[in-house]
């Protein structure tokens, strides 16, 4: 079963630009993190794309997530390296120019003790119409304009940095969820009595999500919803469900801390 | 500097299909391992998507990608419940229907000593058209259609369906790769001296990778290309060039085994 957006649900889309990614040089785990932190948020993360560090992609990529979703935010492209123009390509996408940002010159030649070089005045410039997004880790901040966010790709700067996004975001509900793990099951015994809860619940979001350890198949059963009743409800019904298809070890996750 | 596609290059983009990823329950893996892979075959990785687990989605992706690539590979939704339609949506992107594959049908009445469910079932269903990609690991094969191979979402078996997928494609050449690692620079110091280098080597992608450690700041310049000659020549440059410019700790990365 899917997740699509419910009726009034808000919704986001993640942009990830690098080739580091493309290349395989980098493991991104930016996208779960800002996953997790749009959840808990109540914002439906929708799409994905990463693209490489090429003008055009990252303006096509952007225009197509940005008119679909209510937010995007992209990470990566913002150092001061020739190879870093998410900035100009945003700009571009929004048609206006950038401008170098008063408040980060003023940022940098404190922190350095003179007026930044060339490659640090990169890292200084927004576009027209944009405003910052606060960076409590080291470094010059991101910028938002419009329905987008313009994170850093350096994961400990890009998790700081979206602590200054969300109370930006037009509230959802949060969306709660609970885990039921089936260890020596595999999904083709599991997809039975999961498809029936399912069906039971059309409000809920149910996700097999197999995995193959020294035990052999398992698989961690993620139940979402908004009703924290419902839910309720519908963990204990999938259990006995399972339990009745023949499914030995099977029993809701402690709720990670 | 972004690394578009060279003249004549093989290209590729990667569909992610899953819910569990979107919501931030699982860490992706496979876009990596895929990338690496992808590389030592010299096709070039040009985009990755990661959608829902709904048909509309799918399709809509998948057609995107498969019209300007040379390639597609997806990973996740071809196993046995209700919310595996991978196969379901590249059949209809292809326009063509699902039949159950008798030689899988076959493996796991072999397997499981009896007919399979209709939940195992679900996992023998192919494309008209299509053909089989070897799992080595366990269950049941992915498949390829056109320039699409389909495989599964875990990433051990992904990676063992993989390596039934190099020997299909069309070559490029292999991709040359060297790294040089700065400890104690940050891109500021770094950008002048590696855009010079890049200039003078249009033919070599070069990238900077920078990292936040305990040492503060630092980067890993990614040096690639298909002439090992100029890629020598292109690291000995850029070393001297990041030394002229007052970086201390710069060597070049032992390539990894």
């Amino acid at each position: 079963m899917g997740s699509p957006a419910g009726q009034g649900a808000v919704t986001a889309a993640v942009l990830i630009i690098g080739d580091e990614i493309l290349s395989g040089r980098t493991q991104d785990t930016n996208l779960r993190d800002i996953a997790l932190y749009l959840g808990v948020h109540g914002v439906d993360l929708m799409e994905a794309r990463t693209v490489s560090d090429v003008h055009e992609d990252i303006i096509a990529a952007l225009d197509a997530l940005r008119t679909r979703y209510d937010y995007v935010i992209t990470t990566g492209g913002i150092g001061p390296t020739h190879d870093d123009i998410t900035a100009d390509a945003v700009a571009a996408a929004f048609g206006v120019e950038l401008y170098e940002h008063p408040d980060i010159i003023a940022m940098m030649s404190a922190r350095w003790g003179a007026e930044p070089n060339a490659a640090r005045r990169r890292m200084a410039r927004v576009p027209v119409g944009g405003d910052l997004v606060k960076n409590p880790v080291q470094g010059p901040p991101g910028f938002t304009i419009g329905n987008v966010f313009v994170l850093a790709g350096v994961p400990q700067i890009m998790r700081g940095m979206l602590e200054d996004v969300g109370h930006r975001l037009k509230g959802g509900a949060v969306v709660l969820s609970r885990t039921v793990r089936v260890e020596g099951s595999g999904e083709g015994v599991i997809a039975a009595p999961l498809e029936a809860v399912a069906k039971a619940h059309p409000g809920m979001s149910l996700g097999s999500y197999p995995f193959y350890g020294e035990g052999g198949y398992g698989s961690n059963l993620v139940l979402r919803g908004r009703d924290a009743v419902e839910l309720e409800a519908t963990v204990a019904e999938l259990i006995a469900a399972l339990e009745a298809a023949g499914v030995a070890k099977v029993a809701e996750l402690a709720i990670p801390a």
